[in-house]
């Protein structure tokens, strides 16, 4: 049996985590859970999972919820609750599916308190890659991808060995807009922009297709995991998100995984590694139904947040931590209206043009420079 | 240094073979070589590779090679000298790369004298795998495919449980004929059906290649190889042989093996397996200058032999021994133009329908039946 702490339950993939769980109820039982502002599906949820110990975002919804919630189920609220449902609890595992760079702290604490740690929240190892991984190694604890792409590369090297890997290849949909040239974006609608050929996703997520941050921002991810060189890593075009990404050897020989897209696969895999077990309602891919899968090389001019991406990882230190703050306060900014689409990007740059950076920031550093970060996009793009 | 021996050191994948060994001097040494009727290549080979022993399969040959070849070059001729090269020497590894059941008794051989085979003489397995994997198993020897597509699922196996597979998927070209309907396949010709889209290979497994008997006796090959029951063995057209074959899990998630089409990589991965080496004069797979790869659902009607090959399998006993020898039979009686093509077929459909099953046989009986099927095939086929 193993116990599971969840970060993010409300979310895409806390909720299909959730899923996964009640599915296999002789095999998990959840310990955890945080709640961001959905706080009527997370009350549903602790009815139904009875998990010990819950936190919420917010006073006010602690204080609301204090009334409804079973007696034996203790309530936290704000970054201290965060840091109870990660760290101070009988997991086994913490399953991370925060949104955005909120997610560090807490990891870091769940490392220290020698949790394995599946992460969904590909923010924290942007942002923070060096201290996460350094932690992990010292104390001895498994980083298990959730992202499908890191998976299905985690998959392909089981009984491999990194040091006879050629290159890492990412696949990616190409997102929303993948049939429109650069100048067909500038009038693009929010509306638009969540509309992912293959995937359901969160918003932010969604929107990081589109404009191929999100694969930006999980070169930068598997470099963390897999420690390799960014040189090794690829990002090839592959509309139909059904290669879900591959590992080239050195003798030519490349392992893919692939599967009809159900964010559950990697969500399960996580959980039972090494081992595999039936996924309850499962679609079994079936290629001949398919018929076709198509493949192309991604344009650094069509895609400028994957040329950006690239050259914040190799440059390193806060530079990622300036890329992945600027995005998420630009998309931010996107969802509600405030800049068209393509002002994404601009932010981005002005904000990466702006930047001085430190080679081995502290965790101080890197939550001060998020920060920074944040009131400079809003500062300059909004007008 | 591993050390090797070669069973058809002449053929495509004996060629091939004895290029992977030489590419990389350090890590390989031929011991022992079988030459069959290319006796001028065979000597090329004697020179250039020095192996301490040759065995050719006739004795005018071996009598016109003794003059020729080195002094200290031991020289073997006949049965006896296949087995003097698969099992009388120091070889750790046999690669088994003759054509037909004639490579079973040799194989058989080796693994009692502890030898790790590299099996690319699927006949041998289809024949009689029960022996085979049974004599595997009692010496604890490895059997390491070297076929393309077992190769691909070998290699997707690595790291994971065998009690975890839903289905090995096994990928087909399709072969010469795979853009003709049934009935335009009466007047084809020797030439038309040698021609391969895809791979470089023998006559024999070019033209099973056009019949899908091939794949026929993949589907059985695998069943032996990974001890996977028919009910988990699927086949799947796919024309541009760049995805091998796949393993699919029971959580859904599928992983392939891809490359582009090249006999040395799964030659060379038997040799250096469970590591990999930089394969020499690779060709990288490039999936977006590939573009597209195309999948269909094989049809039994279009191509008999692969039903034939999925009842003989599942019936067992001497039913695939039948299956073999009536196709190995059949091949040749269509490669020196003495029956058509469609004919191949009606010779393994009869013999099939002739023969009286035996349950567990021997290797006698097996040796007995092989040789029986073939004269049966000539008497009813030859007018």
């Amino acid at each position: 049996m193993k116990k599971i702490s969840l970060l993010g339950a409300t979310g895409s993939i806390g909720t299909q985590t959730l899923d996964v769980i009640k599915s296999h109820p002789d095999k998990f039982t959840l310990e955890a859970i945080s709640i961001g502002r959905n706080i009527d599906l997370g009350l549903k949820q602790i009815n139904e999972y009875k998990p010990k110990l819950v936190s919420v975002q917010f006073k006010e919804d602690y204080d609301k919820l204090l009334k409804e919630i079973p007696k034996n189920t203790k309530l936290f609220y704000g970054n201290e609750g965060l840091e109870e449902v990660a760290a101070n609890n009988d997991a086994d595992i913490l399953v991370n599916a925060v949104l955005g760079s909120v997610g560090l702290k807490p990891t870091l604490s769940a490392i220290q308190a020698g949790k394995t740690i599946a992460i969904a929240n590909k923010e924290t190892l942007v942002t923070a890659g060096h201290l996460v991984t350094a932690e992990a190694n010292k104390f001895n604890v498994n980083l298990l991808p959730v992202d499908s792409e890191h998976s299905a590369i985690f998959q392909c090297l089981q009984g491999e060995r990194l040091q006879e890997v050629d290159k890492l290849i990412l696949t990616a949909s190409g997102g929303s807009f993948r049939h429109l040239e650069r100048s067909q974006l500038a009038n693009v609608t929010v509306q638009d922009a969540l509309n992912h050929p293959n995937w359901s996703m969160g918003a932010k997520i969604t929107i990081d297709s589109a404009t191929m941050m999100n694969k930006g921002l999980e070169v930068i991810e598997a470099y963390w995991l897999f420690g390799m060189p960014y040189e090794k890593i690829e990002v090839l075009l592959h509309q139909e998100s059904i290669i879900h990404s591959m590992v080239e050897f050195i003798d030519g020989s490349v392992i893919a995984q692939l599967g009809t897209p159900d964010m559950r696969v990697p969500i399960q895999y996580a959980l039972t590694y090494p081992n595999r077990l039936d996924l309850v309602g499962k679609k079994r891919l079936s290629l001949w139904e398919v018929g076709k899968l198509h493949f192309s090389k991604p344009s650094f001019d069509r895609y400028r947040c994957l040329g950006f991406a690239f050259e914040a990882g190799k440059s390193g230190g806060t530079v990622p931590t300036v890329l992945n703050a600027a995005n998420e306060e630009a998309v931010s900014l996107f969802l509600n209206g405030t800049i068209s689409f393509l002002e994404i990007e601009e932010a981005i740059e002005k904000a990466l043009n702006w930047h001085q950076k430190i080679s081995s920031p502290t965790l101080e550093e890197i939550q001060h420079i998020d920060k920074e970060v944040r009131t400079f996009v809003k500062k300059v793009m909004v007008k």
